[in-house]
């Protein structure tokens, strides 16, 4: 029993800051870490430590179950980092995204190494443990990128299909790939003891050996066998359980080479998610289940693992975070400068570049497990973590101003949701409307069908499956705005396939671009008939945003 | 490690399996269960009990990860079974499904029951159980269905829209139902002892209070947050994360009550499927999740749990199967021959609802696991359930002899292949197209142009998105014929969208049925853009397997 109540507090708490976050325009993963401080020993286990002690017994079983699922989420999700890096797209990038990739590793590692050798126990290395490791870590942790919380920041903007976005992401991907080896190296030396030099060659070759294997003859494996696993298995079961299966093993071979489990799920995930076969709905299907299911037990965890108060110092979180982002700022931004941008977009390259999020924290997590830090230091990493995804948005948002698109579900309001209109004609269903439109804006409703009704005459706005979406740009038009309504009776908007409208959404906008938005998303949104159906079907408007607000592919 | 290794090795050999049985038309479930037997101490660790002891040591904490995977694994299995019954349908079935529910759960309860108390140490009463319990639990375990095995079954006869279909579907809800909520009072009179009036009467009402106040104030209030949580959250994570939070807490609760895990979940299952506001790609999206990545855990580590050789007693398995099989064929199919069924359909009844698969297992292995029962039932009834899950669907086809759709997929050869035709006009293509089909079955290939071209005056086969799908009925053809084609240039085939075809696929049968079958399953399939482009894309006749292998919806 305590398994479930822990689970479904965990998750429940984590989806739901996840989803606040959302709200505020921030990626996810940060409200589900803030739902684990939350629940951890931070706040509840401070404030009260009994129900804290029913939730999250210490004795018993719970640990070892939480520890299993904390671990699929973390190894899954790791699977799905991998599957998102394009090494193709890489290569394509060319001088800036090479240049901003190398600077971008190099300079913040320089940085976090040097800070670390100067002053190991300042920093909080464990008591024992190997310093040259330690700075070694120190700077492979502030030289890793975050490509899912970048990816997420960047799309928000706008940016993801801009040359900046491509540059910063490839950029991100190939640091991540960089830190990864590089950590998976130290891990190495680390289970070596001390880290003589022909203990240091092993790991090296034993690393660099899986990459190579599994990015070659793995890769090209996985390319052939997958069409034949598409052919002959039920979809999606057969290539899930192909995809499962294989990483759970990688995991457990990359264990076995002592290098650790998360790895191997990184560099199979690459290897996967190069084959041209991979169909984009099986991993859309599983970063749906791992992003959705698994992960948000793993993120929540790491709010479980300490107290952020107790363990909490100034002088080394400041430290951590100076230098992180010095480091990232200055050698991403120099990067792109020397690459041949110009200087706007290149500190913007060097802010998307600094956001850190997941990954760090995964790394702080295991060099902790593995004694190679301290509690503080751990604090440290994942504040920084944090703190740097927290501002890139709004520090990205203010230096390129760039636009969100707009969407009809953030438009539509109660007042212009009209479910059943009583109209016989084009005409009288669009007067009735653009009466709604005008007096939400005191404007004169005849201004509005004039400029409806000129549109309507070049194209007809018809669509198909019984949906018409009359729209006008309307010079002076403080916002966007859209009226929908319903006719039982159907009229005729002349649509391609021949069938009445009974469904009407009239946009108007002040300029073109808020009408290639709203119009760009009601394509989407509505080439699904299901769409069209459950806005025919809404009883109320909390329904209808629940229909405008589904999935667009 | 250890845990990595022994969840690939699962996972692996489960889907593997289970992809075997589904290509021999059986329930996949099947194959998961035969490869944890196979994994498990029954073949593996006799034979090679080193190798078995490396994959599955039984120190350390490998036993608590199994545990906690299959576990989650059997609640959300249960989740899904309970989102695919719909209790409207059941009210809706009238007299015969009520027949067919009631004497089908009665009689084989009736037996089973009788024959327990008449020999309860002879059927493998556990030592010191309560032997009234271990009667109703017996009645219980071989009065319930397997809805998924049973839904499958149908499906793949082709029989699941039919009046037959729906009594059965609708009977076995019931009986899933009812078997559960009795099964859940034994589990509650076990827990508290003895089973004196009051402990009973306490049970009960408790049930009943759950399943009640589940099925009404619960079921009202999901109904009423469900269009909220689609309306204001990110789709699916915030609908995943509330249905799968609402699973853990009231498998907890239920844990809580005293009364397993598992049925909370079941429950919660009916209640979220009771709403109307539930998208369906939300529950096909946590079918796939939970079937594909979940449940193989649980079913494999089935045959984890004991030696199905050395447990294995004969004179008690053909006693469970008799008795189960003669409650099941004679109640079921008496009540649909008393509801008006004819002679045939009622023996069709009767085989369709006499198949059990996972449920019967799950009740069994709770049972194992409360010491009600002794090792040598639970095999019994784990081999009953797959002895009347394999045989039901043979032996329904030989009764009702229904056919199976026909898809394209198992219809195109290697031959009639032709990745590059060489042709600038309709008739040079069909000429070409009807030359390769014609040769195949030694007919003359003017009769197929004849025949294609007549078909077409009536209706031009051009489609939309650059496809056409000529095709045409020839008497005496032994089996259809569908050739590939892919022009470079484009032929115009008249589609409605005005594009020239770049896939021709010719599709010649020689009755009505099986051209309706593969005009449809074109149909499906190609409504979706993506499927034209992978067909267009094929590299081989495997890659083209694999693209006409895609989901259909």
């Amino acid at each position: 029993m305590t398994m479930f109540v822990a689970l479904a507090v965990l998750l429940g708490a984590a989806k739901l800051a996840g989803e606040i976050m959302q709200k505020l325009d921030q990626p996810s993963v940060l409200g589900e870490i803030m739902a684990g401080i939350l629940l951890g020993p931070t706040v509840l286990g401070h404030f009260k430590p009994g129900l804290y002690a029913f939730i999250f017994p210490a004795t018993g079983n719970l640990p070892i179950v939480l520890e299993t699922v904390t671990t699929l989420g973390v190894v899954f999700f790791l699977l799905t980092a991998g599957l998102e890096i394009d090494l193709r797209s890489i290569y394509r990038q060319g001088r800036s995204a090479l240049l901003v990739s190398f600077l971008g590793v190099i300079i913040p590692f320089a940085l976090g190494f040097s800070a670390a050798e100067w002053s190991p126990q300042f920093l909080g290395a464990e008591t024992g443990a190997n310093t040259r490791i330690f700075a070694l870590f120190v700077g492979t942790a502030l030289s890793i990128s975050a490509l899912p919380v970048i990816a997420k920041i960047l799309m928000d903007l706008n940016l993801l299909r801009s040359e900046m976005g491509t540059v910063v992401m490839s950029s991100a991907m190939f640091d991540d790939l960089v830190g990864w080896i590089l950590f998976s190296m130290i891990l190495g030396m680390m289970h070596g003891g001390d880290s003589s030099f022909s203990q240091v060659k092993r790991t090296i070759v034993l690393v660099i050996g899986f990459v190579v294997l599994s990015l070659t003859v793995v890769r090209w494996l996985i390319d052939k066998i997958l069409p034949r696993i598409q052919a002959h298995t039920s979809w999606p079961g057969g290539v899930l359980g192909f995809i499962f299966t294989l990483t759970l093993a990688s995991a457990a071979f990359a264990e076995f080479a002592g290098i650790h489990a998360v790895f191997g799920a990184f560099i199979v995930g690459i290897a996967v998610g190069e084959s041209t076969h991979l169909r984009k709905r099986t991993s859309e299907l599983i970063h749906g289940i791992v992003t959705n299911v698994f992960a948000p037990f793993f993120f929540a965890s790491i709010g479980l693992r300490t107290n952020f108060v107790a363990n909490f110092s100034l002088p080394i979180t400041v430290t951590v975070i100076v230098v992180a982002c010095v480091g990232k700022l200055v050698g991403a931004g120099l990067g792109a400068r020397l690459g041949g941008m110009d200087r706007r977009t290149s500190w913007g390259v060097g802010l998307a570049m600094n956001a850190r999020g997941a990954m760090e924290m995964i790394l702080g997590l295991i060099a902790l497990q593995a004694g190679l830090i301290q509690e503080k230091m751990f604090v440290a990493l994942v504040v920084m973590a944090l703190f740097t995804s927290l501002i890139s948005a709004p520090a990205m948002h203010f230096l390129i101003r760039s636009r969100r698109e707009i969407t009809l579900k953030e438009t539509i309001t109660t007042k212009l949701f009209l479910p059943e209109l009583k109209a016989h004609t084009k005409l009288e269903a669009l007067e009735q409307m653009c009466a709604a439109a005008a007096n939400t804006v005191n404007n004169a409703p005849e201004r509005f069908l004039r400029l409806i009704l000129e549109r309507e005459a070049i194209v007809p706005s018809g669509w198909e499956n019984g949906l018409a979406v009359p729209h006008a740009r309307v010079n002076g038009l403080p916002h966007p705005i859209v009226v929908v309504a319903r006719v039982n009776n159907g009229i005729d908007f002349d649509a391609r396939d021949g069938r009445v409208a009974r469904l009407i959404v009239m946009i108007l906008t002040g300029d073109n671009q808020s009408q290639h938005d709203l119009l760009r998303n009601a394509g989407e949104l509505f080439s699904r008939k299901e769409a069209i159906e459950q806005t025919l079907n809404a009883q109320s408007f909390v329904e209808l945003v629940a229909a405008l607000n589904a999935p667009v592919s």
